[in-house]
């Protein structure tokens, strides 16, 4: 992640939630968290997840080739698909640590599996914070025993503070579905701010569920969800060495009808839910995204295909000069079709036309007849901005997330390390 | 280009050249500049250059799918390998203005040709402001009859001045080279400053020889040429519609022997001068990027290829948090581990090597053993930083160029229409 300032004085997003939601317990769920001075002092910054006999977990991670320790452990433990602890730190990315850091991953899930009574290939792991630093491991180990004493069914605020770096606000969503006539409850947690650009799953989200699913069949479904939700925010276009999103299900919730294939009909609901959950927290993440002062959507339609139309829309999210006119309230719809011509896809000057806030700026190209700049200024001024762009050569379409471009993303990250 | 915004009274780059090079008369090359008011008061923003006849001109221009009416017509006029006229204007690109822009470029040629005394095909033409407005047409061939009057052989500066939209300094090159034992002259200028990520050609940039030269040859020397110059240049990692780079051989130096094959050896020295002043005038580009601190250089060897090499070494050119660490002197080597990781090529973390100002700080997949935090510090507190990535695993190579990221870029850009 790279991340791992503190952000104590820091203001709050201005496009942080009126109120957080408070997430029910979770059967099968128990969390703890310390501040066992990774980095910061005086801040919580681990966290402790126990799960039931028998839990289900997926993920998805960074498509980064230069990836964390924990992210090669968790990758390969996954095949096991039984987890029974999860293990996060923040402060520290236990990333390009070499050898140190393997061992402190393997420290850790020998410790937490010892106390816990599992096995060490059920203990999953999730780090975040400086790169290159070589991880505090005795910090960790020294407070698990302690910690799992502590743990309890609530506590999920908690848990989603202990994760956040340069966020300033933690991101929490509960969702309730029903599989066949029994009701589910999904709760997820994530931590963002920058060094976003999601290219597989994104930044540390976890998600559980006291769903009885198998690890397949999670699988499954978290790989489709990530592609409309995580794989679609961008706030600076790097992409993290740390990006894990694991879905845990620990079947302790009221009992069900067995679900064994992730395209069974009565999961259709369950399915719209994690989706929901998924971009709830996406949305979270890009909304503070670091300095961000507006969440900008951008939706291409009209593309040759829907590869095309994501990465003209992952162009213009990720264009600077696209950023920082609409942080200025600028309708600056000319670096929209600069970065459309940039992208690589095909797009025709006379085809395109270029919407904000749903009004139609440019066609056939030029300057629409019917411009009117106090109101295209007006599309740029609020806190939610929308771009379109219909590029009048297919069907395909995307749509991504990402935020404006501000002095504060210059000061947050001109001294990160110190 | 996007760009056009007023900058008078903005301070000049701290990299801008202590002096500037005093261009020498070139035999077959005249010039003039005036102000015509395209969008800003006593300014120059018109220049015109008439050529003897006989020059030869070659060109490569961006691949943006939204490129402005003026590269379209250079595109098609370059098959016929003369070139007797050339008008620039800054303060509106004329990109993205539909029928008035392609007419309004027509007329712009008619009435050169009509004055100069040649065909419209033989006028070139470049605009560099903002993208979406009609181009005033009008202000500029009510000048062009004045500007013909007033040329002569020198004004360089003046030409260089003249086509500067958010520059903080004019860019001036003059090289000389032996042809086959007959001296020739270079001189070329350019114009950058933001929307700068070149991808064929860049922003503006016109060279002048007297040399003898086919427009087969000349195209040939220029299309190698831009790879390690201006293709290796990146500001912003947003490419502009405008990019234009002309090369234009008036062939009315000193006499040598004729040269029918870019291959032949006696072009050796001219092709190296060439080089250089391709290379002189893209780095005062981006030495001169919007709100430009620092030059950073950025060199990758060991990777598969010189393709992935060039892709990774813009991958750490372009990252927002590379950049701002830079800016803030914050040696965070852990970025370029990230955007090594990013960059989806073949990496492998063990066997990366990373350096600044040539110190190793980190290798064998963590900080190197003899890490020293202040002289880390040091080498990237300068004016110029250098950053070196080591794949160890192939021949490939890549040398690029950008700056850092400070708090100019997002004044410069937030409110840059108005």
């Amino acid at each position: 992640m790279g991340k791992g300032k503190d952000t104590g004085g820091k203001k709050v997003s201005p496009l942080a939630p009126s109120r957080f939601a408070t997430l029910p317990p979770l059967a099968g769920v128990r969390l703890a968290t310390v501040a066992a001075g990774i980095r910061y002092a005086q801040r919580t910054d681990v966290l402790l997840a126990v799960f039931a006999p028998g839990t289900q977990v997926a993920g998805v991670f960074t498509k980064s080739r230069t990836c964390s320790a924990p992210v090669v452990w968790c990758r390969d433990k996954l095949k096991g698909g039984n987890a029974r602890a999860l293990v996060v730190n923040s402060g520290n990315a236990n990333a390009f640590t070499g050898k140190v850091g393997q061992d402190g991953v393997r420290e850790i899930a020998d410790s937490a599996a010892a106390i816990v009574g599992c096995k060490p290939g059920d203990v999953f792991m999730a780090s975040t914070g400086v790169i290159g630093e070589p991880l505090p491991t005795k910090k960790i180990t020294n407070v698990l025993a302690g910690l799992v004493e502590n743990t309890a069914a609530g506590h999920w605020r908690a848990a989603a503070e202990a994760i956040m770096t340069t966020d300033t606000y933690p991101k929490l969503v509960t969702a309730q579905a029903m599989i066949d006539g029994t009701k589910v409850t999904i709760n997820g947690i994530a931590k963002g701010s920058g060094m976003i650009a999601p290219d597989m799953a994104t930044m540390l989200s976890f998600v559980f569920t006291d769903a009885a699913l198998p690890a397949s069949v999670l699988q499954e479904l978290l790989s489709a969800g990530v592609g409309p939700s995580f794989n679609s925010i961008t706030v600076d276009s790097d992409t993290s060495t740390s990006d894990t999103l694991l879905l845990f299900a620990t079947g302790k919730g009221a009992r069900h009808t067995e679900i064994t294939k992730a395209s069974d009909k009565k999961l259709n609901e369950f399915r719209r839910a994690l989706d929901k959950v998924l971009l709830d927290l996406a949305l979270m993440v890009v909304k503070d995204g670091e300095g961000a002062q507006k969440l900008i959507r951008v939706d291409v339609s009209g593309a040759e295909n829907n590869a095309a139309a994501k990465r003209i829309a992952l162009s213009i999210a990720n264009s600077p000069l696209v950023k920082t006119a609409i942080a200025g309230a600028d309708a600056n719809w000319g670096r929209v079709v600069m970065a459309v011509g940039k992208a690589g896809e095909a797009a025709d000057r006379d085809k395109l036309k270029i919407s904000f806030g749903g009004q139609v700026v440019a066609e056939k190209g030029q300057r629409a007849a019917k411009y009117n700049e106090n109101l295209a200024t007006k599309a740029v001024s609020g806190r939610d901005v929308e771009i379109g762009v219909e590029l009048g050569l297919g069907k395909g379409e995307a749509r991504v997330w990402t935020c404006d471009l501000t002095h504060d993303y210059i000061d947050i990250n001109g001294s990160y390390r110190s």
